[in-house]
């Protein structure tokens, strides 16, 4: 850990220079060999866990700084969150965020990204950063792709070309791209499809393996990921097989693609158990309000999803009592803000109808507002959970919150689960 | 005026209630008749006057601040300064901005906008705002337009609908919007078509004094427009006339829509010793820092314009040496800033390269980082005109300017003349 502190207070900086760049192709270590026991990139301190639930409250240290646990981390696919820049981010009290590796490798390319001083120094974010493998990308977003024992070939979804991923190369890319946390290849099957896990398991862990003896940067840490869909038998070797890889943290991957919530709750409750208490847990992809409280008492430590940012594009702005769809006619002349009481930069600002006019006319503004209450609500409501966990008062929390929330269309998030699973069940 | 002050200092508000909205919908007095001398809404303090040239260097007071010129104002058609929040604005120091009374009628409509406590409430910008009339956007976006002696009837671009301006809808809608500064609804031919600026004239004055006549807001200040193309007799004929009426202020109206840079300053160096010399002159549409610097040196205190915000969503980016096109391959590996020395927030924190990503990949935050950069060069152009004006420097400034600014193809210019020539002349 070369240096903790908050995220946020740093001063405003030049962008580096030339010659401050030619210092920053770093020279890794010759790697050490398959279960070594370096020291820690990142540290987690665990504070607490709830007694009337498994939440817990911890702090997770970082080369780019602390931040506490349970987290929401905004996502960055292409190395900005969309819309914001690193001061509104800074300005929400963000801390760690995510950035895609499938889409970083493709374009601007892992090359031009170490060159300008890595994520941190390419996108001006100093707080923590995490990238994914690229692994679910590739099996939902590429254009062809075909497995073999190795790796995955498949075509860029940009331009078509044919790319190949193996877990070596990707954490090559990863070292590359500089995250502080990088994930290992996985293979993401639908998690409903018993064959297809019990198949996928074994290369997932083979590659969790290989990632790891290939994995040299001591300045970034590399979680494993537990596969084994809905099957609790396949979860729990997963998480056996994992465990003995002695990785610094753990993710639970493949969930929140296809199952329903109460499965998704289930495999938490049956996995969280059988990770290392003592390391972070991240649960990939997750998620919704309704859906954090829920992995928060199964004990999941970090969170990421597109879900505040995206809707937001949509006009789906988040309250305390659900969604709220900013371009419905009901707001056309309504002077209150998006959610009375809200602190955020676009509620103590504009009204209901200055938001919708932006989006009926087509302003990119009012995709920027609308990103910024979202992201404030996700991180105010992890500070909340955080603090109710702190007071004991977690459980009560949890249930006030989700008797005031309306959970969004159900028969939408069906819809929206079969055609994850349908994506997924089409890898050849 | 009620209150001066500098603009941008203000605390954060809340958004206004329903009480407090209830308020806005004003009781504007009876109109007291043409020729009335009311106490101007606005008051123009001019300071010095440039020996070398003809540039002044004053002050702007209205209703919501005090503004130095000469000033450029950031144009925000629909309510908002495209990608630009009212914080990014007021920490580039954002003086004057401007609205566009066509496409705000249309939508979300004037009503609506007075109801939400006019421009100022519903955008949150509490610094001076200036509504142009729409009759330039009649003559350029509608799909259809008809004029007659009582106003023009045309067709919304946004659906087809029919509607209707006259000289007094015009005061009623830009009342209704209730910017510092509205202008009069005038006709705007193709400048080199002479019978067609005759005719033309005889309207924009009926139009003038009809306007000046409906004008009634106490704390608005109407702008009259002379017109005439580039013939100095109607220009002249045009000035004078406007003169008798007067108006707190005068813009040059009908040029940078086709005909060429030196007919443009001629016409200026013909037109502005004809105006008040107590009263600001505004040029509008222009323009590009080398237009605006001859502007200046003919005496044009104010100036609005599309160009730095539009050519940013294109990726052109302003510098001293001239316009950089970011999306060049040139910069795909480019470590320095847009400009070097450059104090903005873009250069201050961010690399060519990955500005370039950021086109490249479609992210709204390169429009918006551009936006950031282009604004914050015009109005640091602005600064140093003011301050060359002030200790007598500004031919030498301006020829120091010019000497190292590469003009954008001049071709592509022309092109774009004649194309805005051909859209006037095709007026109904």
């Amino acid at each position: 850990m070369k240096r903790v502190g908050s995220v946020g207070d740093r001063p405003e900086r030049r962008v580096r220079g030339v010659e401050a760049l030619a210092g920053s192709g770093r020279d890794f270590p010759k790697r050490r060999g398959y279960g070594y026991n370096r020291p820690m990139t990142i540290h987690f301190d665990l504070h607490t866990t709830d007694p009337a639930s498994g939440a817990r409250l911890g702090t997770l240290h970082t080369p780019h700084g602390a931040v506490p646990t349970p987290l929401f981390a905004p996502v960055g696919t292409q190395a900005t969150v969309k819309t914001m820049t690193p001061r509104d981010l800074r300005s929400l009290g963000a801390g760690l965020i995510l950035a895609n590796t499938y889409h970083l490798f493709l374009r601007p390319g892992a090359d031009l990204v170490q060159r300008m001083g890595g994520l941190h120094g390419f996108m001006d974010w100093d707080g923590p950063i995490l990238t994914d493998s690229g692994g679910y990308q590739v099996f939902s977003l590429a254009h062809m792709r075909k497995l073999d024992a190795d790796g995955v070939t498949f075509r860029s979804h940009i331009d078509g070309s044919l790319q190949r991923f193996t877990p070596e190369s990707v954490m090559e890319t990863e070292q590359k791209l500089g995250a502080d946390i990088a994930m290992c290849l996985d293979e993401c099957p639908d998690p409903l499809d018993r064959a297809a896990n019990e198949r996928a398991l074994l290369r997932t862990h083979a590659w969790a393996a290989r990632c790891r003896a290939a994995h040299t940067r001591p300045d970034q840490a590399l979680f494993g990921i537990v596969q084994g869909g809905i099957f609790p038998d396949l979860r729990g070797e997963s998480a056996r097989f994992l465990a003995e890889l002695d990785f610094p943290g753990y993710a639970v991957g493949g969930l929140a693609v296809g199952e329903t919530k109460a499965q998704m709750i289930a495999t938490l409750a049956h996995t969280c158990p059988l990770l290392p208490s003592a390391k972070p847990r991240y649960l990939m992809g997750v998620g919704a309000p309704e859906d954090i409280l829920e992995a928060v008492a199964q004990g999941i430590d970090l969170f990421d999803c597109v879900l505040p940012t995206r809707i937001a594009r949509n006009g789906a702005l988040l309250t305390h009592a659900g969604r709220l769809n900013i371009r419905n006619a009901q707001h056309a002349a309504a002077p209150q803000p998006v959610e009375e009481g809200c602190t955020c930069y676009t509620c103590q600002h504009f009204s209901r109808a200055y938001l919708r006019h932006l989006f009926k006319a087509g302003e990119t503004l009012g995709l920027h507002l609308a990103t910024l209450h979202n992201l404030h609500f996700m991180l105010r409501l992890m500070e909340q959970i955080r603090a109710a966990i702190a007071d004991g008062s977690f459980v009560a929390f949890k249930e006030r919150f989700l008797a005031g929330y309306q959970l969004s269309d159900q028969e939408a998030r069906a819809r929206n689960r079969q055609a994850r699973r349908e994506t997924l069940a089409a890898v050849a």
